[in-house]
């Protein structure tokens, strides 16, 4: 490979990151606003959220999750307040799919200050179409003993260096 | 455009996302520090913070915000113990401007363990001069109901994909 | 330096500062996850961990300060269900050495919810081998007023700007 395009996949991959950890941010900004129609288009069509309280697929069932108004969503999240965070993510990107893992924290408003509502170990697995990425399937189970390691099952895998990376490259 | 020169752009919009975020790590560092001339300093001379307590606007105010023994931030926050955090950012560079969204959390000592202080939806403009991004404005609410809606402006905009990227790129 | 050379080396240093921080992510999924090996490997062989109750050196320490079924990692955080966090890291890398400066959150599982563990101001000095980054030291205090000072030893004396970066780059 030149180094051209050396270098070109290098920051093909940067971006790809820097692009999956926003769809995770966008995410969060539609259901803490209440977005039906931008939150059920964070996934595929065919994407599938497998969660504590079972699972979700396809963008109807996705956008009847946010917008019912006697959902849980509407009712125990959205009109409490809320904010959806993700963080510690690690991050793989291979062409057109992706995986990533971390945690998901959600925060909502309580009489006095705020709580935790939800806090979990996640599995994200992404395809990239031609506009951008998706999330094609979502594991997340709370943080509890013994659940990380049923979760993280890619991070396992990887090695703690840079796939592709030797370091005499910087 | 050539090639090299695309490369040389899409890499100076990630190292300005990568600057970005430290300029608001820099502000919480700043602020748990007590430091009122870096505090300051992170915002522009004409910067504007559109608070919940209200507004700020000069580096004048802003140092006196840090500085005043008996301000809010040395009294409630800075004297307990606390640790600033910003998450959940979404970034747009353009040129010597920019936008970022997100969350900010400020952690207080209490008596026993930690207590959220405040919890906020946030938006910031930023320029850029010939030493650093500066923050010119800050508008920011409270984790509640309803509000995320009129902070989290430029992102209702935005597209889901990263703009001038497309997905062949790769 | 050549147009190429001067994208090689800001490519160089955004993975750098990449794989750092999943280093940092990595510490947190094999803590959270129990995987003493994995964890004592994230420290350099010869790697001091300079904490509040005191201090571990070397990886046969670090990996019985996980392995331990007495031990307080064992018996307080990873039996109830924990989650280790980093954010706001500000980083900077010199070819084969690094630091990175920021805080570090343990949530717990608590009888209803989660409770902060600890929460601490960190430093992290880091070292690149010819496989991956290592953590060759860590002083980490907890968020206590005066105390940010003297773990942010680093930040204290960047400049505000990115270093070897001019605004005219963009």
């Amino acid at each position: 490979m030149s180094e051209l395009s050396e270098l070109r996949s290098a920051v093909a991959d940067l971006r790809a990151r820097e692009e999956i950890r926003e769809l995770l941010h966008r995410y969060g900004f539609a259901a803490d606003i209440g977005d039906a129609l931008a939150w059920s288009r964070v996934f595929a069509a065919d994407g599938v959220y497998d969660g504590v309280d079972g699972q979700l697929a396809g963008r109807d069932q996705f956008y009847r999750a946010l917008d019912d108004p006697d959902g849980t969503h509407k009712r125990d999240i959205e009109s409490r307040g809320s904010l959806h965070t993700v963080g510690g993510l690690t991050i793989r990107v291979d062409g057109w799919q992706a995986w990533a893992e971390g945690h998901a924290l959600v925060w909502v408003r309580a009489e006095e200050g705020y709580r935790v509502y939800s806090l979990t170990y996640n599995h994200w697995d992404l395809r990239r179409t031609s506009d951008s990425w998706e999330i094609t399937r979502r594991v997340s189970r709370p943080v509890a003993p013994g659940s990380a390691r049923s979760v993280f099952t890619a991070w396992a895998r990887y090695p703690g260096g840079y796939p592709g990376h030797s370091p005499t490259d910087g």
